[in-house]
């Protein structure tokens, strides 16, 4: 870790009461920083807010953290900042809160080694070994993510770079740290928000994108099926971008047209966002 | 709070690394102490181990976490005595752990001012408003809490003393803090662990005093036209014992012979407990 801040305070623990170890009371961001510019803030930050709003958390100040990220950005070329807003220590003992809570705010900053133009050589992929119960608080960045753990695990133990995350019902959610995309007769097909653990930040760049390049794009079910014969997918997060898969189970997938159209998208928006 | 320690050492924060802050990456025990000695530490202990075995976890030094407990327990009459296990601070950036982590235990220390055996009113308890997935690492007692938290939240706004988690497919788990025992034509019946969001050390006391008493029990799907129709109903968890609801939904129950009898049971064993 280069460095911490609680509340705006160089630290690096936080009390014992808080609820965020306690129950998992509380929302992250994990947000890539280049050039000594957070990318995509303003789509972090509109998360965050949504998942205020969800959990009933009080917003934390928007303009300190704006500082306290950009001071964290400009600690190495490429940092990683993940954002962490608890609703702060227990007031009481007991599961519920009482709404006077004050949040914590916290900000690690890690070294980014790779940077977001990362060549990646294309993704290996399968289904997860189990199905996963729909997603708690969908879309919502909380701190409840057991599932994910172990779903990363599993992809490490089967030298997987992802595993797909089915849902009862034969649909999937994505992956344990990534949205996915298929490209289905020509379109781009990623699951709802309501299915999806997570709603991505670069999910939401890569739909924009496809529609401003005039490729279709549809927020609905894919099946287990429908990856299997997909023309192309994708992997997206913050970090990653977009992920081409070259492998799902046993079927592979050359690299197809759209996947540098869209990473230009991507990167043209990225380079807007820092000159703003 | 009265006291807390951390890896055996007095202290009031944990590093900001914990992976129990970021993912609820660890299990918890709320044991309530009395007279200077943990009640039911045995099952406590027992479930913690299952749980490190479910979470892939190495259990913590538990003669350590004894002698850490013994300490908390002498600070007032009556103490809850809340265990903390994470699986320590992260080795690298990620969902995934190594399994080289090393553990942390966490003992925190508070007033129990009701103490093990409180007059309560019979409970005033009520079906939540919405439908609860099937529970994550059923019966483990793990740090993904925010179900239970904003069920708790219901119960309050509701003043109600708790609501019952219904599933899908209209069997219920239980209550938001509680298991549920329903006594259905002369039978004790409470949900298998296996539909359980914890596996309660005083449920299990309460299958077993019931055993000893010649009541018969089964341990199966309950229905919410089964609690309506029940005979008797019970809430249990370490702290309130066993509770008598008084109101579920709009039919109320009187105080069953079983309640006295069964209240009865666990302060025997909690007697001999403290005396061997």
């Amino acid at each position: 870790m280069l460095a911490a801040w609680v509340d705006g305070v160089a630290a690096r623990s936080i009390g014992l009461e808080d609820r965020g170890l306690h129950y998992g009371d509380g929302l992250f961001e994990t947000i890539g920083a280049s050039g000594r510019r957070a990318r995509f803030l303003a789509a972090h930050f509109a998360r965050l807010e949504r998942g205020c709003a969800a959990l009933s958390l009080p917003p934390p100040d928007m303009e300190a953290l704006r500082r306290e990220i950009a001071h964290a950005a400009v600690l190495a070329p490429n940092v990683i900042v993940k954002l962490i807003v608890t609703r702060g220590a227990a007031l009481e003992r007991g599961y519920a809160f009482t709404g006077a809570e004050s949040p914590t705010r916290i900000i690690c900053a890690f070294p980014w080694p790779e940077g977001p133009d990362a060549e990646r050589a294309p993704a290996r992929v399968a289904l997860a070994g189990r199905c996963f119960a729909r997603p708690l608080f969908a879309g919502v960045k909380h701190l409840n993510r057991l599932e994910q753990v172990f779903a990363r695990v599993e992809a490490r133990q089967r030298r997987l770079d992802e595993v797909i995350l089915p849902a009862d019902g034969g649909s999937i959610m994505g992956g344990s740290m990534t949205n996915v995309f298929a490209l289905l007769r020509g379109r781009l097909v990623t699951p709802p928000v309501e299915s999806c653990a997570v709603a991505g930040v670069m999910r939401a760049q890569v739909l924009s994108a496809a529609g401003r390049l005039g490729l279709a794009t549809r927020e609905g079910d894919l099946t287990t099926q429908d990856l299997a014969d997909a023309e192309a997918l994708w992997l997206t997060n913050a970090l990653v971008g977009l992920w081409p898969v070259g492998a799902f189970e046993d079927r592979n997938f050359v690299t197809h047209a759209w996947t540098l159209r869209l990473q230009e998208a991507i990167r043209h928006v990225a380079r807007e966002m820092a000159d703003a």
